[in-house]
């Protein structure tokens, strides 16, 4: 129950809220909205995540000033499992509160408030921000807005509900720069993210009598394009979007040259229970995982998996 | 006002509506949501559109039967001006009614109702068959998501309000479909709409110091590849996505062998004025018009007209 999240977290002070590793706009959304919702109380609140905030993410903490303090209480934000902590994995026996919105969220804080009906857990966040009182800056929205887009590839997902809308409608209202978030978003490429996008889109392969979709981008193809890791997160939507696609698969090459695996589904495929045999996660729709190799060994695994979830659902 | 305008159809009977000509998901969605909710209150209605209807907006239709009749009256949708009646524009002094939401709507009709507020225009028509007191069936729901959607590039462009939002979710609530028509409008490609994509990216060019990008489809180039117009249409959003664009410019060769040139803008440039000094028109961000002509002769018209109001602006 919201209202009594609401009361716990209504006693605390000193909380560090952490995101989850390679933080996404909802991670991050989720983090700036309830940092600043809290200090608007006069809490004094934290933050950490384990890998670097992406330059198109940096307005959401704009003029938030963190003081040096020994956190009493860690609340995490949109973190399904421990793991994805990342270097702050260590803490996960000490988090107090977890809040998510991940069907596949696996239990590690003393308390969690998990809704799967949120398309994102900026939803939650918003609704412990007006259940404590929190009167929702133009900051705050912003926040809670860039989580619901970021999270819903634009309001296009399935996972969109009426809610969704009225949040995003509620936030426009308090002053959310709808527009432009969108634009910083969806809408901007470099000419070099163009050239990726040629070159991933140019290496999609069809198997499985094109049941599934695999498109690949590699160091070697990052180098020549100049773009960086994030410039290719836009990329893992396209190859779910073919015609006859159930599974759609991007690899990633990371600098270790190992790879992730991003992938996305189309019903009745689930992308979560794919990614979950991968050592993996996410949602039904969409889900991710590392898996270690060169090119072609990890093209054998993830389609080896992928196969056997296809025969084993009898699709 | 709308309650007037509510008045004026409720005293009218056999209505044809029509859609203006190269109908899309907004002019569609306004007739079909218009025609069922006029139907509802018992009265007569007819539709007519100059071309054809595309097969992914037929379901706006389904279920509609139309018997012969001579209309009393015209209302026509999302039509800004009478030249975009097609083949239907010696109507044009004859219609009793115009609902629109275009900036640059050029009057025509007896009475007009246009709110440039509205994002898509068939907020104006939710709007009307509210104060008519229809009630908002599922397919009413879905034929106003589908203006909504289209329109606003899934909710995507800074044509959104809270009130777009607000009229989604009421529209979610009243059973609209949402999730299964954005992936029709917006996520699923043809495979050889995915090589339409790689040859119109791989075709853009850039001009006046990377402040105009060009993407051209030529009849060859769709030949080659096996896609029909309406499958270009998602492109045209592309080259104004670039970092440092200013107009963005998609040039697709109609089966005449002259083009059909899409503009999309970002601030402050005014795709509206462009495509109006080459006799088309739109909106501020996204605007159109047609040029005859072989490729060279209308890259040169197209991109003549921009520099001299890139120059005139002072841009």
């Amino acid at each position: 129950m919201i209202s009594e999240t609401a009361k716990l977290v209504k006693g605390w002070n000193n909380i560090l809220v952490i995101s989850h590793a390679s933080p996404d706009g909802d991670t991050l959304g989720s983090a700036a909205a309830l940092i600043r919702g809290l200090k608007s109380l006069g809490i004094n609140t934290g933050f950490a995540c384990s890998d670097p905030i992406e330059k198109k993410f940096e307005y959401l903490f704009e003029g938030l000033s963190f003081s040096e303090f020994t956190p009493d209480k860690i609340i995490t934000v949109d973190v399904a499992d421990a793991n994805l902590l990342g270097r702050y994995k260590e803490l996960a026996d000490k988090v107090d509160l977890a809040i998510d919105h991940h069907l596949g969220h696996r239990e590690y804080a003393k308390a969690s408030y998990v809704n799967i009906k949120s398309a994102a857990n900026t939803e939650n966040i918003y609704e412990l921000l007006c259940e404590m009182g929190v009167s929702i800056t133009k900051e705050i929205a912003d926040a809670v807005f860039t989580g619901i887009t970021t999270d819903t590839g634009c309001f296009r997902y399935k996972n969109v509900t009426a809610r969704t809308h009225e949040i995003a409608a509620k936030m426009i209202l308090a002053g959310a720069d709808a527009g432009r978030i969108n634009q910083v978003m969806f809408e901007t490429k470099s000419r070099g993210q163009i050239k990726a996008e040629i070159a991933a889109m140019g290496s999609i392969e069809y198997y499985e009598d094109g049941k599934i979709a695999l498109a690949a981008v590699t160091l070697d193809m990052m180098e020549k394009t100049g773009i960086s890791e994030g410039d290719i997160d836009a990329l893992v939507s396209v190859p779910r979007q073919i015609e006859g696609v159930l599974i759609g698969i991007t690899l990633k090459q990371k600098p270790d040259g190992n790879f992730k695996a991003s992938l996305r589904t189309n019903d009745p495929c689930d992308a979560s229970a794919i990614c979950g045999l991968l050592g993996g996660g996410g949602h039904k729709a969409a889900a991710g995982c590392s898996v270690r190799g060169d090119i072609e060994t990890v093209k054998g695994k993830v389609l080896g998996v992928c196969r056997t979830y296809l025969e084993s659902a009898g699709i």
